[in-house]
């Protein structure tokens, strides 16, 4: 069979399986919208099955496995990463777009080792566990594995939040549980050939078979009996907010965690004095982050706030030069690509003004010119839920309001969040007014940043990705930053008189 | 006017308040089946409004207090719930039934002061908020106030989990957010009583009029509105399974924390050995707690697991007489009567075989005979839906099963539950067995429990008072036990490069 008629296999119980009579899709190269060769099928409900009773299965070992053969495991899986880099580059350019550098080969696959890395190391050091001991009362408490994890990963990272070596992959397979990846329909070369990998890294390692299994589509109606299935424990999701409700809500019917990240427009308050202090910097500064990556960022910010003043018309002046002096990225995929016009056409229709871009650029690549939106406050508060349309790509909607009170009415009037930037006077003359705005912007996202844009996310123990919905599904956990991201796959269980030889090692007086 | 017509006020927004045209329910003394004098209004939706308004003004304040207050306040709290003893207990035996001594004097109304007074403690320690700090990347997070929490309590323990003085109300409270109490109706005059003492301690320690507001009753439309309304951050409720899971899809529906403890039967697993070692004492053990409280405890042992043997009959005949012999205490309510008899109705028509007990006494008391149901694994098996359905009370289904094995796949086979205890013989004898059971059980069950009855949940900060679903909502969380159960009333919020006189105190390098 050529290398273009050929239909890629999924990963069932640790077996690589053509589903002979399955549907088949391909992915495209969004520079030239034209299809990748091979094809990947759509799996049955009878692979979904195989699936759940081998990750079932795999449970009953990897709950129970000696972290440091898990830690192993990863390590192992992210060293053939790394070797494979070149390989691994090229396939994720050619279904994303995205730049092969600066962003997937010295960037965005870094990352992806040291996150598997740091799983590893979190996997030994057990301190997600949080173990609480009460000598006196005899119980004792942590955190243990929950159960078989789906991860469905999202098209903006096809190696960093990939649902077979991204940062729920690392997180539920650190805290000793089996994981199904989904592959993003976007990249589905991209996970096959990381899912390549991980099955030398299982059999290098002797893990359970069914410890992690990849497919790549189903039929919706087979994707949300997956999600019921008593078998599967949890659910991790980043992607588009229509599907992942259809999903969360077949969750919520049987009580399973359902971890989501939906989106997010990430508003950034310029109070006055920044942009008296140092507006030219500032534009800099914001079309660096708002460009990024085309815009395809989950933390994109999207969504800029000031105050009516001749430095506010300046800004927003130098924004529309720089955007449109720079060249338009190539989006993710043509899915992206309609979806943006669509948004956007929503935000002019409300009102929005379009200062510049706003339409698609002529020929088969996938993209859109870079755009800048503009609104009045006063407008915005007419129809908040409207003008919080998440335009995902490289656009942007500029709020003038009238004042900073209109401003923190404008910040109330916002869903959730993932992260909520402030730039003020570093000489402290917005510190009057600093206070209202942090407290409304605090509790509208999951992370606030001072004087500095959202588009990094660091890995660090202190890191919060994450936010009220629909930023992401609960407002108590986070995606990114290791050992906390583990907390969503695992489970609270307390110990009450039990004899010390039967207690989880952390628990135990002596270990 | 009379007591006997007296209509009871709601508190709302600081202010006692009488709903003029509403309409009334009034409780009932289960000993007698006679209505108590006095009535509570079904609050409006204007009311609801209002108590929402107050609670979400409260909450600009309440989130920034000095944790001092908060404590201060919590403090005053529980001293007035001790000064008021005598009447508070005369109250909630009357509405109850449950015996004042030992029980709601001696028990629960110390408890319910010892918690207040933990949880005061737990603000001014600020644990709970569990800082990580990342200096080299200035990036620090912690938990804060999530927003104003409607608590829901259950009938069964009129202090300890009221919703204006049990675990819900103080671990919310003491995280900085205000409650909106919806009174149990079949315990609102307790309810009221203790408004009363809390609208006192606000007005003593200059609490926000909205900290704490409480209702009784209203329409199933206004209380999914309530849920539903974003000026509500989390809701808490304790209480039926049906009621519960109505509320939840609404929260769930707009992506808001729900933490519903729902239904348990509590499995409890009698190995071999441990009926040859000490049947006796055991079955000693078990009755006092089968019978505790008439059996409307949520960790209530409702399921009982053993191996056939002539040790299982001697234990099930010793069960058998001793519930026989014991008086059939006064249910809660005619509701929790009508609910129990309907269950028993249904385990027995699936094929339960009743040894004793299994009807209403005669007369108004609101009781049934003590009960005691049995079936063999083989019958459970066939349909572990049926006969996992919840006998809230006195009675008991003994599983016989034909070995461990089968004992295992029963326990895989039961939902989420609060406990799960497993007897074991002291000298090792069940040793080869123990972890198939433990492990299964273990993934079933919040808190696992080694030759001890569930009955008792201390208030430790190692218990964990959750576990599956439909136990509870969440796996991750527990009910009781402070400061963790503060963590569902919290949001995860991320500080990335703010100034350091702007984070949170427990943030700050120096504070």
């Amino acid at each position: 069979m050529s290398e273009a008629n050929k239909q890629h296999e999924v990963l069932i119980d640790g077996q690589w399986i053509r589903e002979e009579s399955a549907p088949v899709f391909s992915s495209k190269d969004p520079n030239t919208a034209q299809a990748i060769e091979g094809s990947f099928p759509v799996s049955s409900w009878a692979t979904c099955d195989r699936a759940l009773e081998s990750a079932h299965a795999a449970f009953r070992i990897s709950r129970g496995l000696d972290p440091a053969k898990i830690a192993a495991f990863l390590e192992d899986y992210a060293s053939r990463i790394q070797a494979d880099a070149a390989g691994l580059v090229e396939i994720a350019h050619r279904e994303t777009g995205l730049p092969k550098s600066p962003r997937l080969m010295d960037v965005e696959l870094p990352r992806t080792v040291n996150q598997l890395r740091l799983a590893a190391k979190a996997a030994i050091d057990e301190s997600w566990r949080t173990p609480v001991i009460d000598r006196a009362a005899n119980i004792r408490s942590c955190y243990i594995a929950l159960g078989p994890v789906a991860v469905f990963g999202p098209n903006n990272f096809p190696f960093a939040f990939n649902s077979i070596s991204g940062g729920d992959f690392a997180a539920a397979i650190a805290a000793g549980n089996p994981v199904i990846a989904k592959a993003n329909s976007s990249h589905p070369a991209t996970t096959e050939r990381l899912g390549r990998l991980v099955a030398e890294s299982m059999q290098a390692t002797q893990m359970p078979k069914g410890l992690v299994q990849l497919i790549y589509r189903t039929s919706h109606e087979d994707g949300e009996r997956l999600v019921a299935d008593l078998r599967l424990g949890a659910v991790g999701y980043t992607g588009a907010r229509q599907a992942g409700l259809r999903l969360k809500a077949v969750a919520d019917r049987v009580g399973k965690p359902f971890y989501a990240e939906l989106s997010s427009v990430n508003p950034v308050v310029y109070l006055p004095g920044s942009l008296k202090e140092r507006g030219d910097k500032l534009i800099e500064e914001y079309v660096a982050s708002g460009l990024m990556g085309t815009g395809q960022f989950c933390t994109n910010p999207g969504l800029l706030l000031m105050v009516a003043s001749p430095e506010a018309e300046s800004f927003i002046q130098g924004v529309v030069s720089k955007y449109q002096a720079a060249p338009a990225g190539t989006l993710l995929s043509e899915g992206v690509e309609t979806s943006l016009v669509k948004s956007l056409g929503i935000l002019t229709r409300a009102g929005a003004e379009c200062l510049t871009g706003g339409s698609k650029l002529p020929g088969n690549r996938c993209a859109v010119s870079n755009t800048v939106l503009r609104i009045t406050g006063k407008e915005f508060l007419k129809d908040p839920h409207v003008f919080q349309t998440e335009a995902f790509g490289n656009a942007v909607l500029i709020t003038v309001c009238e004042s900073v009170d209109q401003m923190v009415q404008l910040i109330d009037s916002l869903e959730g969040n993932l992260t909520g930037s402030i730039y003020s006077d570093t000489q402290g003359k917005d510190d009057g007014v600093y206070a209202a705005v942090a407290e409304a912007m605090e509790h509208r996202v999951g992370r606030v940043l001072n004087d500095k844009m959202p588009t990094g996310v660091a890995v660090s123990p202190a890191m919060n990705h994450g936010g009220p919905y629909p930023a992401t599904s609960h407002p108590g956990f986070t995606a990114v930053g290791i050992p906390a991201s583990m907390l969503r796959f695992a489970k609270l269980t307390c110990y009450d008189a039990v004899r010390e030889s039967r207690l989880p090692r952390v628990l135990r007086d002596k270990h």
